[in-house]
């Protein structure tokens, strides 16, 4: 049996997917945070590089990955593709099991494979530096490899509890020359503002991305960049799922179920949305499965509406599944999904049935996270471990079906920097966590001077 | 240019490499600890498996990978080999620069490529239990991960100043099923000893391996595995040298000069062994490059003659170039390679001049590894970083020769584990440490009523 699939770097794919050419019904625009109105590329222009803009509102179904973005993605790209057959054994299963691995890159995790293009273009259009917010720090130190390769400065507002928490990340992006900031500070008004009401705030990704919006629209030689939620972004990622689909081909197989974890959308979306193509322009059969924190379940249990994608009101407004941009998820330890609203385009997705999703209990998803490190060797990133949560899920739906299913899954990063989650899981110490409806309904209640459609 | 050289996994190599059917002088044998009399294979059957102690001696030049071996492999095997353009860049330089990158293995080095051949075997033998030693913990989790995945126990003495120090590594050896303790422990007649005289004793890796030999001694179910220095193991890591091999053809190369860092010798022998053949065998001009610590230079500044491996002397004595077994380096962040000796076969190929050595002290080796992770986005281990600076090293010296080299190193780990070394590196903590003249005098005259040759 093959037990992992490799591609040369020539095949490294040349394109993006850009899954707008195919929707069935396109997502509603974004809106201004003042007039409340649709925005227009102008809109856009102080915060990202018009490259990034264009790519935002595409309608094109390829784009093109400069060149220079490809050198650089040669350096862990192309990822490889395994055969779970071990984890197979363990769970005692007829399905066939395959994961794709993006712990090979330089951070960690798949979130260099936009990092790189957004840096390279912000570069081109004469950036001098970059602002981000980091939650965990995959992000952060992803931007932060980037810009120490294309020669920009980067500014990372880092929640204030994982800096804390979180040692580790900080010197990483330290080494590739980043400052990196506890948010909330006293460098921006949004931060002034959240310190006067608590100056114990533990910080939050809505208030760091309030912190590093704020700083970008203030000098005209700085952007800002987003490491999920956005268009640009999900389509950058893609290059997961194109890998995939070439080394499925390879294995002479083809998923009937696709799973990633959920925080913002990228990692779900570069995963399925090359595979969605078939299901939407073939009506291939396959299920694709968002697998989201039941402490933080916009996509199971928040509303489809638009709303800002920070905490303080500064972005524009999105319309997507959200539990509210005040809400504050429990300190759950996949730092990288504790965000309160979900990608435009997945919400659209999701609202059109075409793809699925799934809430997982934190002790659960340790439990499988665990197993599968037993079973093939890699400690995955807690994030990674909800994905694995459902492909347990998934598994045991087969069987009670007596089927057998071809299951893919995205295994997004590696633990190496989260070993002290899975220290607090030995020890007994973390939790589940559930979000109340009256939580939720408070939560959605602030959002009524917001349009809903 | 190409930046990454893949291999597919039918490219595993079907055997390792043994020099000792190519070297051209034998080594000498391994001594009793006791009679100081030659020992045969039945002598340390108590503590390994027949099919090792075999490998240990033999003169085959190839030996049979096992099937069962190299499906283990197949998670991690091959190992990309990259082009380090954008090093070579930084440093400003015509040679050209390639790195085999053995972090992608579960434990993030070399070692498991030892590891999973000694658990099988020890398994094929119907072991039960494997006692080792460990310290900064790259070996224990390397054969934690073995163990768990042919089912056999493993039992860890880890270094205390490290098991302290170095938490996450313990906490990766408790996920793959370890018992970890810190050594010295109350377990062990050894370690008894030391702390009736040192009940404060931060451990050394001669102690810990006196704790796990005696305990698989005492045991009939119960063996011992090391990490390096003997012959089988150094053996096992040609894997690495073989695959590299096969790279620089791909890229149409060959290298000049092969560097690696150097503790017991696994991590050295498993890249330049292979290349060594066509030294000896045609005569080929390569060098062979061994980059050791300042602070613990048992190649540049030891003493060729039989000593004990262990601290307590419950070991062989083995003819090898040594500090004296009493040595207890300074405390190097580097701690793979903090070992008062260097394999057997390694030795007689300097006494042979076939290799060479180089002490690198620890501050040059971060400011190259900070340099390199800045350049080629990985981050790597403090021993990788002895490598790395010797390839800095090599770099000026063709530069003032006016001439280009080809150089390939083994970048034998990841530094996500380590991160408090670079902690300390950056808020300059860290100093540079020599071996006094007077302390290796004192050293090796406690060697008195061993033999030398």
């Amino acid at each position: 049996m093959v037990k992992k699939i490799v591609l040369t770097e020539n095949e490294i794919p040349e394109k993006w997917y850009n899954i707008q050419a195919d929707m069935p019904n396109p997502s509603l625009p974004p809106l201004h945070p003042g007039t409340k109105q649709p925005i227009g590329p102008e809109d856009l222009a102080p915060l990202f590089p018009m490259e990034l803009i264009k790519q935002e509102v595409s309608q094109e179904r390829w784009i093109d990955i400069p060149e220079e973005v490809r050198d650089v993605y040669k350096i862990w790209r192309p990822t490889p593709l395994f055969r779970a057959s071990n984890f197979e054994k363990l769970l005692g299963t007829d399905c066939k099991i395959y994961y794709k691995y993006e712990g090979t890159s330089p951070s960690g995790s798949h979130k260099p494979n936009t990092a790189v293009p957004q840096a390279y273009y912000n570069k081109m259009e004469g950036v001098k530096r970059i602002t981000t917010e980091t939650g965990a720090g995959q992000w952060g130190s992803a931007l932060s490899f980037a810009c120490q390769h294309f020669g920009i400065e980067c500014e990372v507002y880092m929640v204030k509890i994982s800096y804390e928490q979180k040692p580790y990340r900080k010197l990483l992006m330290n080494t590739w020359g980043s400052k990196v900031y506890p948010s909330p500070t006293n460098l921006t008004e949004a931060g002034k503002k959240v310190l006067a009401a608590n100056p114990d705030s533990p910080g939050s990704l809505g208030i760091a991305i309030s912190e590093a919006v704020e700083r970008a629209a203030m000098d005209p030689d700085t952007k800002y960049s987003l490491g999920s939620v956005l268009n640009h972004v999900l389509m950058h990622q893609t290059i997961v799922g194109q890998e995939a689909i070439l080394q499925m081909e390879k294995a002479g197989d083809f998923p009937d179920i696709v799973i990633a974890p959920f925080g913002g959308g990228s990692n779900f979306a570069g995963l399925s949305f090359p595979f969605l193509q078939y299901k939407i322009n073939e009506g291939k059969n396959i299920r694709c499965i968002a697998s989201e924190p039941a402490s933080c379940p916009k996509l199971t249990k928040g509303q489809f509406r638009y709303d800002f994608g920070d905490t303080v009101g500064l972005t524009p407004l999105l319309p997507m599944y959200t539990l509210g941009h005040n809400f504050v998820p429990a300190p759950l330890h996949a730092g990288g999904l504790r965000y309160h609203g979900a990608g435009v385009l997945v919400s659209q997705l999701l609202k059109d049935k075409l793809i699925e999703a799934e809430a997982v209990q934190q002790l659960d998803s340790f439990d499988a996270g665990v197993k599968f490190a037993k079973a093939e060797g890699i400690l995955p990133a807690p994030e990674a471990n909800h994905g694995i949560a459902s492909v347990v899920n998934a598994v045991n739906q087969a069987k009670e079906e007596g089927v057998s299913k071809t299951i893919l899954f995205n295994l997004c990063g590696h633990g190496h920097f989260d070993m002290s989650a899975y220290e607090a899981y030995y020890a007994g110490k973390l939790t589940n966590h559930f979000l109340s409806d009256e939580e939720l309904t408070a939560n959605l209640k602030e959002l009524e001077d917001i349009p809903v459609e």
